[in-house]
This record gives structure tokens, C-alpha cells and sequence, in this order.
């Protein structure tokens, strides 16, 4: 394997972030997030603070949660030292829990921005900090054509 | 003046970001931001990326403004080397366009949550590199302690 430069690091992470969710891995979202203060934002939720509110509010979004797919566009990335900031659109396609026939409830899909701060922890592995997520409710950029 | 703490350094430049929106100080609020690739997210907007962008997305909401105030509270400051993670909540009192007779227009208050990310600048001062406010529309914390 050839050594990977940190954005491309910080990439895999921040895409580990979203599979961690899509796959219902609450140790693997264990695992991506930093031993320390961590913050964290769910869409129209307060804020969240501390390991273990951040995860538990993870492990109720996914026992809640029968199907989710992120679709990660606009990824940007920026990398200063030991900290990384991403910004990216979350096009969420998600699937409400089972009928009683088993199959998944009605898709819906959701359009939210985040964005996500990194660290690089002692282990060299990059670890999320803080993630703010929040849905996209009017097109600011086109307003700011005037 | 006596030397200030990180903590206290980081606080007060929470704390002059919205103080230069209340004040409609685009200047100040130019000298605030970090000389690099900031992003910015307002409430429900997309993400806004570069000083150009995020500067006149201000600029084009403090024009809109006719009065605006903010009363900060659950403000959480972590740093970590040159780096600070702040989490606030915005309790916004904002008043529409002035009615023909000089008035200012009806009150609304909102309740938004932000994390904002800070950097030390070579100058020393901690400048912002990263803002995300969202709306809080539900109270996500209670549903925590099912």
C-alpha cells in the first residue's frame, strides 16, 4: 500500500464517519471518534457534548433507522497541522422502520450540509472531533447573486 | 492589562463575531476571519466556502437587518494547540426592516445552535476558520433518555 497524503486520509475517515451510520456499526463510530471533547450536531437537535452523549445519540439514531445511504457530494477538505476541516452535502436517501411484512418503510430524501473538524490522534489515525450537520431549508447561495 | 488564558483569548473572539453582526460591522467582521479556506454555514443556508463568499453572505444579511442581538449561552471552549472548538447556543432576538414611520418591524426571536471553529493566526490572534449555526427544531437531547 503507498502512503497516503493526509487529505486523502482524512478522506477515508470522514467517509468511514458516513459508513459507520449506513452499516449500524456503533464500534466502528466508536472507534472514529476522538478520546476527548467532542462535539456534535444532528439536524435541528441541540448540541450534543462529551463521548458519551455524542454515541449514544448515535446508537438511538440507528436502532431507529432501517435503511440510510449517504450519497457524500461538494467534499472539501482542508488540512492545517494536526487539524482538518471538512465541509460536504449529505444527500441522505433513508427508509422508515419495516412494515409488517418486512419490507423497508417509504424512502425519503433529505438534503443536509456538515461540517466536520478532525485530529490527528496519537495513534496517527484521524479522529472526528466535532460534526455539525443541518438541513439545507433555502438556497442562501443564489440570494447572495443580488 | 494582565495576560489572558487560551480559554478567555478564544471567548473573546466568540464573542466579537457577534458582536460585529449586531453592530452591522463589516470591517470588523472582515479582520475576524482567518486568511485561508474558511466555510461558513447560516441557518438552513448551503455551504458557503472562501473569504469572498462568506464575507458577502455578511454583508448581504447585515443590509437585510434591522436590528439584531444575541444572548450566548451553554458557550463550551476546547483547545488544543492552536486549534479551538466552540460550541454556543444563539438565542436571537431580530427585528425585521423599519415600518414607514421609522419603527423598527416585529421581534422574533430564534433559537439557533453554532459551532465555530477558531485558529491562532501568526499574529497571535485567534481568528475564525469554520461557522455552522443551525436551527434547533427538536429537542433531540430529551429524546436521548428513552
Amino acid at each position: 500500500m503507498t502512503p497516503r497524503t493526509d487529505i486523502e486520509q482524512v478522506e477515508l475517515a470522514n467517509t468511514a464517519l458516513y459508513e459507520a451510520m449506513e452499516q449500524g456499526d456503533a464500534e466502528a463510530m466508536d472507534e472514529l471518534w476522538l478520546d476527548g471533547q467532542v462535539s456534535c450536531v444532528h439536524p435541528g437537535w441541540p448540541v450534543l457534548r462529551g463521548r458519551g452523549e455524542v454515541l449514544r445519540s448515535y446508537a438511538l439514531i440507528m436502532a431507529n433507522t432501517e435503511y440510510i445511504q449517504f450519497f457524500l457530494t461538494d467534499v472539501e477538505i482542508d488540512v492545517v497541522g494536526d487539524t482538518a476541516l471538512v465541509t460536504c452535502t449529505e444527500n441522505i436517501l433513508s427508509g422508515g422502520p419495516a412494515e409488517d411484512d418486512g419490507a423497508v418503510g417509504p424512502l425519503i430524501g433529505q438534503l443536509v450540509v456538515a461540517t466536520n473538524v478532525f485530529r490527528r490522534a496519537d495513534s496517527g489515525d484521524w479522529k472526528v472531533w466535532a460534526h455539525h450537520g443541518s438541513p439545507v431549508l433555502a438556497d442562501g447561495a443564489d440570494e447572495d447573486e443580488d
